[in-house]
């Protein structure tokens, strides 16, 4: 198949189901904010079932509260290929993180159902529950749960910040299904937004997503000597937060030596006691690295302790590097990449390799089946926050990528 | 006069008397909290008084609460050789810081009745109100309100963090006098512990005062962009953090730079947004700069100026440098410093110019009399802390220097 013979999604269609959707939520500067498992993420999904229903698909959920649309193959036995994203929001959040890939989806099916076409295998689109883990943490619950990342009976006692539980919500919007896990899967593809602005910059529509970074974050103190800012003279000061910002530079210098992969920020300061007039004598930071081989953040943690332990003699300070939370690098499947790759080429796109910076329902799903992701610009990079937007073309673009991949997996009958 | 023939303070009368009044509002951790106009307060000024009427000295108020112990001289009509420092402590504050140098006067005056010795001119033993600024905000209170610094009704109106005012507390402690800034005084000389490690570092007994430092604080805002930690490119980001660690260390080099005399302090640090896996986007810092030459501390500023231009611009970030409080540069009165730097040779104590580093009462009396200061090591150059510590040779050595200070100022009769 080429671009030629490619059947072609409808790209009005998609924005159309895109706006509608940004409705349910929308706030005053123009985002959404729908947050997991409340009443405005059920009418989201009612909206996309009544969507699925008129197409002549069926539904289910599953144990987590995670939906499964499915489009029935020419060889309903053989196991499904599957797309799919979250419908829930941050709460300040866009009108694309998670919803265009699960639109992206709905339009692929529409747009078989509109040509007439039926695959050799099933097509499935999943509604993961709860991706952003903003009412009820961590992010990615519903796929980590169906990936056998979380134990169940652990995600049903989760609460939000009003002390009610998943399990709560789940039974009062009757998203309570069967099994978990267990569904046949030959493959899945996700269409997300970049949320970075690495394709913005550089003009390209498709970014050909190979794998998600590895992340190693830590927590960063540093010890001086407190002491009062008039009567201590230069020489004889151990200021824990001089020290704490050459460590900051250190962690910054290690980031940009291995880049393009790699990335190294601080996000968060705390200075002891924190007063204008005396010199700090403990500093708290966090630091988060992240690269797509793990051996190369093992050399990066390495880099870190090296400096670290130079710049605490030079300022006479110590400190304890511990880490905090690790999660390995993500290759994505060859296979499937493969098809993406070809996909964006069959459809005349500008495209590159890249790798997922952030965290996607994608991520899990690759610990149990052959994965690949696609990405769109979206603009200024910018997502998490509700001046979020992205081109209709590129949306557009991805779209018709997810569908020349899913239909290369599954075949035509 | 000379070592050989000069009359000699009680060592341990002194000790006596410090540890007596450390008894008054005492700690569990060996410190005191004997807070401004508190009825602790109250107790430790009548013990003082006490000690003072035994010797035959009268005492007054004045209209902010300074109380002026008085012991007359052959010629009564001359202005007074005044000393004194202050009895108010930190809420967790140390046995000496203040409290020396009252009752080292206190001393001073014992001495001479004790040898008989009357002087020329009168002396006064001053007892400023709330020099720490703990509990009523200035600190130096009473000395600025007597140097006219602060207008009377300003500070009457002054309140506690249960909005009890200034006023109503002196009301019901009656320490309502009459006058203000207007007493005839010669001369001004304070013992004070130095509250930093310099005299402890180099063993040595004396500090000559030759003047406190200007200081000049600033608030420096550093504005980047922020951004997700994952999927943004180390090249492409602009990290306040990283810019502001940049400027911290540029801080502490250029107080480096003008050693032995500057110093150059950043205390606070808050960052937007503050999340583990957001590139921070603005970043907020004090800076507290001090030297004892107002123009040195502009060329800090300029040089602050100009290296935080090239590191912005280096890191793609602007910022925003304001002045958030100026206090310039208070030289000592030469013949003062003179007498203190003769009495340290003359009674053989190593002894070594230096700068007070924090504020102290005579730092506003120096606006309206001859002043000069004596500084004595205190254990680890720790001070606003229980575990304050200094030796009782060393507090000896200063109040015997503060004596032949005084003597050579008021002359003896």
């Amino acid at each position: 198949m080429n671009s030629e013979n490619s059947i072609r999604i409808d790209a009005d269609r998609l924005w159309r189901s895109l706006m509608e959707m940004a409705r349910i939520g929308a706030t005053d500067k123009g985002g959404v904010c729908r947050l997991a498992m409340t009443d405005l993420d059920q009418v989201g999904r009612n909206v996309l079932e009544r969507w699925c229903r008129e197409i002549g698909c069926s539904h289910s959920l599953d144990l987590a509260g995670n939906l499964f649309i499915r489009r029935a193959g020419a060889d309903d036995g053989l196991p499904a290929v599957m797309t799919g994203s979250h419908l829930d929001s941050q709460p300040t959040g866009g009108r694309f993180d998670g919803v265009y890939g699960v639109l992206a989806g709905l339009e692929v099916l529409r747009t078989l159902v509109e040509h007439g076409v039926t695959t050799r295998a099933p097509l499935e689109l999943a509604v993961w529950n709860n991706e952003e883990g903003s009412r009820f943490s961590p992010p990615m619950m519903g796929s980590g749960a169906y990936a056998g990342v979380f134990e169940l009976d652990w995600v049903y006692a989760l609460e939000d910040a009003d002390g009610v539980t998943v399990r709560e919500e789940l039974k009062r919007l009757e998203w309570i299904g069967e099994g978990l896990g267990d569904r046949e899967v030959d493959a899945y593809f996700e269409a997300h937004i970049e949320q970075g602005p690495i394709l913005e910059n550089e003009q390209t529509t498709i970014g050909v997503v190979t794998g998600a970074q590895g992340q190693r974050w830590y927590e960063l103190d540093v010890y001086g000597q407190e002491a009062h800012a008039g009567p201590t003279p230069m020489p004889l000061r151990k200021d824990a937060l001089v020290c704490t910002a050459g460590m900051i530079q250190a962690v910054n210098r290690i980031g940009l030596d291995n880049a393009p992969d790699a990335c190294a920020t601080c996000g968060l300061i705390r200075v002891v006691p924190g007063s204008r007039n005396v010199i700090p004598g403990h500093v708290w930071t966090s630091i988060d690295t992240r690269h797509p081989d793990d051996r190369v953040l093992e050399d990066m943690e390495g880099a870190m302790r090296r400096e670290f332990d130079a710049i605490a003699d030079r300022y006479g300070c110590r400190y304890d590097l511990s880490v905090f939370w690790v999660s390995p690098a993500t290759p994505f499947d060859r296979e499937c990449v493969d098809l993406v790759r070809k996909g964006a080429a069959q459809g005349g796109y500008s495209h590159r390799d890249m790798i997922s910076g952030a965290g996607h329902d994608a991520v899990y799903m690759a610990r149990k089946v052959p994965t690949a992701m696609i990405f769109v610009p979206c603009e200024g990079g910018i997502s998490h926050n509700e001046s979020e937007n992205a081109d209709p073309e590129d949306l557009a673009a991805g779209c018709q990528v997810l569908l020349d991949s899913m239909l290369a997996r599954a075949g035509v009958a």
